[in-house]
């Protein structure tokens, strides 16, 4: 037998009906698949929160002022946001990368100063990123991936915040998808059905600005500081064997576009949670894959992953823990 | 303001877009109000699985054989069975108690010994239980409930293990909803499509054989010990303001005839997990009301509960952890 075999029978012979434990058992296979073994172990779980502005907000697509991701930044030093709260709750160790916020942090922040630039350019004008600022981002995202490997954590989550990424995830899914913008567009932060059409608009418009059909393109031309930190990050994470969960949206649009660098990126990938943000759906529908956790929030941050944490905990601890029919003296099914 | 406004401010003032918390956010206003304060608090959960046979087993509607009712307890005692697995790692206290198992335990077993009687009749025949077991196993888990709260828990779930017993919840589902047996029936722990066939049979006859309408009728029919005894704990839990977590199929079962018994219960139910047995969604619309988790897990013993309790923790942490955008210096929506 291989290990797919092995880790089946194994999850079959616990003391309950097959198939019973549902997305857990799924979840157990996989995870023994990652680590490549019948006892697998999450490590020192990591949530790394990228934050970057977005030049796209000069076009009035996000009710909320720009000047909300440097204070959510504040707000997640200060320990006050959803990720502090859920991270302290599930024991999660939470660190903020200033990817590209539009603001000079105090350099004795507890803050990983990555910045790449203060936000991005306005991609109904211009690439977002200069062909560097794109590959400087990606690197720092796999330096930190790295970093994590080496504290020997096994497990590593991924948030955002920038006032405007909605915007910036919509494009990537409409580019690597090729799904219309219309269906991509949601309303972020919570624009009202008149904002979602005027985002619509503009991204249709920026959709025309940029023929771009090459990955690292497409990720320039629309991506995010945050999001193209993300996407190295993933990639890394994937070489180096680590589980990565996945959040809602933007986080999904960073794993479509690692996927169009590396298809493999997918098999280390757990969608934690359904995002209520209008594409998210589709982008998991794209991928094949489903999510854990359906509680119709939306709100960023890891928040979603976070809060997943124990659902994937408890598969690897069934599958570690449980007794099988015969250990227990339980009689199987006729 | 009264306390259900309040509690809506309080959620809407924390840093974070209106409504971006989803389930989260409905569950901490029902528990807000559940205790009837804006800082709610989860003490001491406790999780306690029932524990009963059941005579219509005799008809074949379950594929494993009743001796594994004894045998999951035996395994619930020696740590093995999932529901131990989630609760230990949750940090939830796992109590077993038994209900009426056809089985003689050894008074020094680490069990709540409450036998009614060594199973339930076959109610395809006569009623499942005589008017005094039905209204002892009401008593008993009032009293389970009792004690549970006088050790300073205010937060209680409800398991249950008992070969046949989704024969009994859909005959309890059936009555009390009016939808047909065809409807309320499923795979329990793994027919086949013919098994689930002769199991409508057989519950179709049992329906016609007891003409009976008021609720406690009802469940001296059809019940099953175990569920009799979570309805008496579930009565006594609300009226003592505890939050009672509602695991699948059979503890919904039990909601809905307490629900017919008095119809406040409802008020302190958390519905933990849409089970993937047949009925539970049915079950679920009946009582309109929206599950916390859809893992497509069918197991019992409460595990849905139990794997769903750190979602409730984050309900409760973010009401009370949560910085409002005044605090933290964040600017609102514009």
């Amino acid at each position: 037998m291989n290990l797919q075999e092995k880790l089946i029978q194994k999850i079959n012979l616990k003391t309950k009906p097959l198939g019973s434990l549902g997305i857990l058992e799924d979840l157990a296979l996989k995870i023994g698949l990652i680590q490549n073994t019948l006892t697998p172990e999450l490590k020192n779980p990591s949530m790394i929160v990228f934050a970057g502005d977005h030049g796209i907000t000069d076009e009035k697509v996000s009710p909320f002022p720009k000047e909300v991701t440097f204070q959510m930044v504040m707000n997640f030093l200060q320990g006050g946001a959803a990720i502090n709260v859920f991270c302290k709750q599930n024991h999660i160790c939470l660190k903020v990368v200033d990817a590209g916020v539009d603001f000079d942090f105090e350099p004795t922040l507890n803050l990983i100063q990555r910045k790449i630039a203060r936000g991005t350019r306005n991609f109904i004008i211009e690439k977002a990123m200069t062909e560097k600022e794109c590959s400087d981002a990606l690197e720092e995202g796999r330096k930190i991936a790295q970093d994590e490997f080496n504290t020997n954590c096994n497990i590593i989550a991924f948030g955002e915040m920038g006032i405007g990424n909605t915007s910036s995830a919509a494009m990537l899914m409409h580019k690597f998808t090729k799904l219309p913008v219309e269906v991509c567009v949601g309303k972020g932060t919570g624009l009202d059905d008149k904002g979602v059409q005027h985002k619509i608009e503009v991204l249709n418009r920026a959709s025309e600005k940029h023929n771009v059909q090459i990955p690292f393109d497409v990720l320039q031309s629309y991506g995010g500081f945050e999001i193209a930190m993300m996407v190295g990050a993933m990639l890394q994470a994937a070489e180096l064997g680590m589980i990565i969960l996945v959040d809602g949206f933007i986080a999904t649009s960073a794993v479509i576009t690692a996927f169009h660098f590396n298809a493999d990126v997918l098999k280390n990938c757990i969608f934690t949670h359904l995002s209520d943000e209008r594409g998210h759906k589709l982008c998991l529908e794209y991928l094949k894959v489903e999510p854990v956790l359906q509680l119709r929030m939306r709100l960023g941050e890891g928040s979603g992953a976070a809060v997943a944490f124990p659902i994937v905990q408890a598969a690897v601890s069934f599958l570690n823990e449980m007794s099988s029919f015969e250990d227990a003296g339980v009689s199987n099914k006729d």
